[in-house]
């Protein structure tokens, strides 16, 4: 009997400001992806996350990003490789701290947006990243998308690295996403969602755009939780998953 | 034969700006209060302080503050206790993590400004800052101002506590400073900090402004570093202690 | 026959986080309170509301409270009276700029929060913000809830001042709002608020929570947007002051 | 008798920090490009340089700059141009607004650091600039390095453009400036600085560093104030400028 993980990205509110429905999601995930104060979230949304993941017994995971609340870390914020990978780094050691505080522990790192995509494409950043979290966090694991350089960075240093693939997203015959705005870049309905993922997840081949397959490893699929309609994807996929046999658990379980 | 340590506010640049002489006064202090990012300091300068100190023999202290830049943390910003607490965790934790990644570790803490003077008088806010800490971080010792709610609250939970004194302000009968502004609050002579820093480590007295002394403890004598003068003074105090035989050693180090 | 102003805040989104229902407030409201990237908003949601302001006729007015968004400008943050009156002539200066930009006129400010608290009741503060706003912005007029400190201290440079009721508060008999918590602080229902509004437009005399009613003077209604409920109540309001006869139109533009 | 303009960026403190000695600067220059609270600078050090522009007759520019404190912006935040000119419109606005109060006009805009470059070499921010500048700020003008797409842009709309040379800067055959860290790239010595300057004045030939002049337009000298050297450089600039019978004046007091 196979097991999978759900991850998501939570605690990214700010202040007043309200992002996201984190209690319902908690429900659903079992690994959750908690913003450090850098693009989004502060003290008290960290210590909030911490809660409920804790509740709803799901694994706590740091989601560092560029301390860019105005563009939420999903604008390039140009610095030196180290600097970027120290700002994560401090952001991180926020939320381990507040989690051991909470009697919780961070199982994993994910970074978030710009950071993520640059850390993914840039050989240098991605050693930076990979270099500093292990110096810092030796027991921290790295969920990232497979094929990526940080993806490689990280097992050249013999950290554990986990892979995701997204429940909503479609791929091209290279393993890449298809980007946003081109023909099959979203998934909408939940039932094809779930199809490809249960193919996916018996055979290891993930369908293609343009047709056919390609494999891909992957162990925790990414959902989202921005607006209704997300969370609503996400809650018929977990039922999806379980009513086909599928446990659902933490990758930083095992 | 004794020792003391001479402990400085250090790492309060920010971006572009500096302030203070960090590297003159850590060829002088034995204990480094660096900020973490809330009133001062960014990951770039902690990273800095964090290696100077190692270079230097010096220990480490995290030196949380509201978050507050443009107030220097002096300012109280309303907030519950528990909130001001998770805030400063949050900030000692960026800390720990940075001095972890450059093979250093934090030995204690020290709030800053207006969250130092309120948890000092203000039992809330003292027992919710110790609950946290010690949470977060079990083996951080606390340096603290001998008779405040913050030492109190400190030691009544188990914590290792140790208290400074000031070399450069004046005291009153009661073992509080001379308020700044009022006759005798600051000392500018170093000779004359000097003898009187003698004068209490031989016998645990204290000179008062209206005369008489006061019995005080200290394992640590806290100096200034913002101007040149200032960095003279801690020079002078450290060339007068040493040459009286006193060891310099940082409290943290026993 | 007789006219009134709808006022509600405005523009208090920041960044990627949405706060309020604006168009939907656009639409049933004459004057609109618009953050100038203090306590909340930035250039892009100041624009953004100006030009709403623009398209339904709404009459545009700047919103300035302490440059404090983790806590919404509902704090005070210690600063001296001229320090805070500075720091709300640059935000204003800021939303006029933009306003300018799209052809459009700012015509009067209303503090927020805790800085429009303290400037109720401090009269140091509602001088040093008067003087400011006078020397800075000639033309704007003032909007303050009748019988404040900065009401008086407006008046008393020859500025024009309109005052300002509460659709959904209870009052007392010296004219105070019921403070919140205490029994009638809050207005639910739409038909008992239009109730008492109508009853004081035609009266001048609003009904207090003990009983009897105070006389009190208003050219503008202040309804709330946080929330369906409050955009709902205000929606309603409006049908029936106008379904009563009344003018809805803001009173800047006498 | 020819008049010249000395312009040097100003009020680039921040809240407790302080950068370069504006005081001392304020006594040298004509024109006093201050930051607005972008970049730097917040308004309290707004205020304090518009009053000591005031006290020595130095004509005030708005100097806007990415809202990038931590990168003191030298970065380039990624943005569209419009939203770019609109967070220079605010910054611009919120000094307006000051000196307003303070009974001071600013009489020009200058951008800063990578919203400077990018202006400079971007037809689309420079449009964008240009056209929000004019728009909120009908009598602004703007100073700008000669050749540059904003002042292009500013031109052909008909604002009022006034260029700059830079005093310590090396210039290539193509009226470029020789990149930093190439030979020629800085000029230290004032007598050398000063003999080009009043070369240049007296034919509009600045010599190149591989040798040959090539003709430029300035209306005004850019000098540095970061560093005593660089205080001092200015201050020599000026002697030999007025020794040589020139008339130091702000070009926008035409």
């Amino acid at each position: 009997m196979q097991q999978i993980d759900l991850n998501a990205d939570l605690g990214e509110s700010y202040g007043p400001w309200r992002m996201g429905d984190d209690a319902a999601l908690m429900r659903i995930i079992t690994s959750a992806n908690i913003a450090c104060g850098g693009h989004a979230g502060d003290p008290e949304t960290m210590v909030a996350a911490v809660r409920m993941a804790l509740h709803n017994g799901v694994a706590i995971g740091a989601h560092p990003g560029y301390a860019d609340r105005l563009g939420f870390g999903r604008r390039v914020i140009p610095m030196p490789p180290a600097e970027a990978a120290r700002m994560a780094v401090a952001q991180v050691g926020a939320l381990v701290a507040l989690a051991r505080m909470e009697g919780a522990r961070v199982a994993y790192v994910k970074p978030h947006g710009a950071l993520a995509n640059l850390a993914a494409a840039d050989p240098a950043l991605a050693e930076a990243m990979a270099e500093a979290l292990q110096a810092a966090f030796p027991d921290l694991a790295v969920l990232a998308i497979s094929g990526t350089r940080l993806e490689q960075a990280a097992r050249a240093r013999g950290m554990r690295v986990y892979s995701e693939i997204f429940a909503d997203r479609g791929y091209q015959a290279n393993g890449q996403l298809v980007p946003r705005g081109q023909p099959g870049d979203l998934i909408h309905d939940p039932d094809e969602a779930a199809e490809r993922l249960l193919g996916f997840l018996a055979s290891g081949q993930m369908p293609c755009v343009g047709g056919g397959t390609v494999a891909l490893a992957a162990q925790s699929i990414c959902v989202h939780g921005d607006g209704p309609s997300a969370v609503a994807m996400a809650a018929a996929l977990r039922d999806r998953l379980t009513a086909a046999g599928l446990t659902l658990t933490s990758f930083s379980a095992a």
